[in-house]
């Protein structure tokens, strides 16, 4: 039901429209303006400030997760020749330069196609998988389809077998399992089937079942990584917490979660989202930092203090669903602390788009808009989905077509 | 000769003697302490502030530097039983657990020393060849100096094919070449022959000449990756610059010129290390960039505006050479700029042993004394050999027994 509250729908109109402001008015026009590669194909990532390309070659996470995200636009923003020219052109990259016969994904190019690195990881084909659902849903291109669901077999039979993503696994090292497979495949089922109940259904309930193995309730904690048969592992991995990385498992868990309405699990998913929150805070200079270590100890990852954009666009979409979701006002309060200093700081008023990475006080530490992890996908899609979630809340049908579509 | 000026005689010989103090009553014990596995051999190298041991596996990076730098103390320092009960400890850890019969050195063992990680690089076997060259001299162990020329045979064999260290080359990588490969050549060469004279001089002509091919005079840059044929590569590794390791460069390549009476080395070495003391002073907070872009981009590198221990620790060393050599005292005023920027902020008083990881403004960024990548190594070997070098210029002859040995 629509809020009562005058005051409070004020507010939250106001930070919706601001949302949707940013993203066709500062973000989608850089992107649209500096990334297309109208000679070669595809995108290019690297972008700097001013969006003069900084290194011509291709980063395959980034030109899946474009393609993904200008399909989207197009279906749920508003259709635009340009995203339907542009996808098509980074779709066609991918299939034409990327794939390998393998069904495996490089993860880096030159800018004509080229091969330059491949990753022992299976992301870039995850990304891939993405791209090609959600393009050949949304423009009808059944080749695409095809193709997501020809490297998707891949990508299940790697989470079986790491030997096939080429990084076998030592003797001496403990069997363990990561937060990021469960998220990504329940992810991708969405993705290709349109929702949870399509063809993937039951390996849905088995994503969302395993993304909750790894919190500690009693702790109040969502752990990155997890001894094979569930329990904690006595490591720096087992101890180490990625706060917004939860906070994105907590949102894919409450999508589940509403789609399907189970209960438990969205339970689940607010926990992970509010304890991540909380203890991936600043207190001092405010921000989520990237890594943590449960027992207070200092990760080894020497980036740990940085705040980044991307777990801050996670915990805007998080807390607006979550707002959605529960309709309490304590959310909506969460949201706007996370924006507020969000706001103050990733966006470059001078040039478009967000800064990526700032230092632990919140300054600038990284110039450039796109790089080889950072491109046209955590930005938009949180403006998009935050957007939404609160128009939601004010009018519960006006935004619901396509979760509506995605649940049936 | 030795220097007439008493007032800078005194300033010399206190900086001397603080830098011994350093290495024997601080750390030293730090790690004699803390680091020794009595139970399974070999050292701990993941040593919180306070010497805990906070993962147990052994970096085999670190467990190699330890045995050098155990065998070079018990040489240059002072014979102490201890010094040889650690260095058997170690040097038989990395010949029963860590070499494997193809010549390959595991990356991570368990605290037993089962394989926990291969990386897909040099380096283990590098420090492998540089522990077990310098422990069978000093305590005339033939096996161990078989086993270092047995795996440098690799180390040589991978350079020329990196296929071997599991790394191809793709199509789209243009062909380059990185410092690190020629800087630690000519170590290992040293190492193994006990000099530049020895059965390697051909090569280690070769790597010194190959080496200087990464400075470009005209711009007062040491490159870290330039083209395979020499020219700069226009992508952002050809731009990057990682001060630290440039001085590194020049300090080993002073030593090589002095050996051999290369006075053109000499000049390149010298200007190596001003020029990358210069530009990889940070203006506004002092210390050493990790990583900087020749043209002023941003670097991809998150860590890059961080101040690390090694690199102040090379610039020590470099700059005490270069005073030594030189025998010019604006080497010895910029030693003093380092030191005091690196003894204000890197040592504990509390505990021993310095921090490793400082913010670009200077404070601990990383509590822990020891972890995958910071062992024994960095920080005594620039405590001794800085203190020789400064102590050389008092007395010339005084410490000149080592270097004598290396020369001849």
């Amino acid at each position: 039901m629509p809020l009562a509250d005058a005051n409070l729908r004020t507010r939250i109109d106001g930070r919706r429209a601001r949302l949707e402001d940013e993203l066709t008015g500062s973000v989608i026009p850089f992107w649209m303006k500096h990334a297309p590669d109208r000679e070669h194909g595809g995108w290019f990532n690297c972008l700097d400030r001013d969006g003069t390309v900084w290194d011509t070659r291709k980063h395959i996470w980034l030109q899946g997760r474009a393609v993904w995200m200008l399909s989207k636009l197009h279906a749920e923003l508003e259709p635009r020749a340009e995203f339907q020219v542009q996808a098509k052109s980074g779709a066609e990259f991918l299939r034409d330069h990327c794939r390998r016969p393998d069904r495996r994904v490089w993860f880096c190019t030159t800018r004509e196609g080229r091969p330059v690195q491949l990753q022992r990881k299976i992301f870039s084909e995850c990304f891939h998988v993405m791209a090609m659902a959600q393009y050949g849903r949304v423009f009808g291109e059944t080749w695409a389809e095809k193709e997501a669901r020809e490297v998707f077999g891949w990508v299940l039979e790697a989470i079986n077998d790491p030997r096939l993503a080429g990084r076998p696994r030592e003797e001496g090292e403990p069997p363990s399992k990561g937060l990021a497979v469960p998220m990504i495949v329940l992810n991708l089922i969405q993705e290709l089937d349109g929702g949870f109940h399509g063809p993937h259904a039951a390996e849905a309930r088995a994503c969302a079942a395993e993304a909750r193995r790894f919190l500690r309730r009693e702790r109040k904690v969502v752990l990155e990584t997890i001894a094979a048969d569930g329990s904690d592992l006595d490591s720096p991995e087992g101890r180490l917490l990625n706060p917004g990385h939860a906070i994105e498992m907590g949102w894919f868990l409450l999508d589940y979660a509403r789609a399907t309405g189970d209960e438990a699990a969205a339970k689940d998913a607010l926990d992970a989202i509010e304890w991540s929150l909380d203890r991936g805070w600043d207190q001092v200079h405010g921000g989520l930092y990237y890594f943590l270590d449960e027992k207070g100890l200092s990760p080894a990852q020497l980036e740990w203090p940085m705040k980044l954009w991307w777990p801050h666009c996670e915990a805007l979409v998080a807390c607006a669903k979550a707002f959605e979701h529960t309709r309490d006002r304590a959310w909506f309060e969460r949201w706007v602390r996370v924006a507020d200093w969000t706001f103050a700081r990733f966006p470059d008023a001078a040039h478009g788009e967000w800064f990526g990475y700032l230092d632990r006080q919140g300054a600038v530490s990284q110039r450039f808009k796109g790089g080889p992890y950072k491109g046209f996908f955590h930005v938009p899609r949180a403006l998009l989905l935050a957007a939404r979630a609160l128009g939601a809340v004010l009018e519960p049908r006006s935004f619901a077509a396509p979760e509506t579509v995605k649940k049936t």
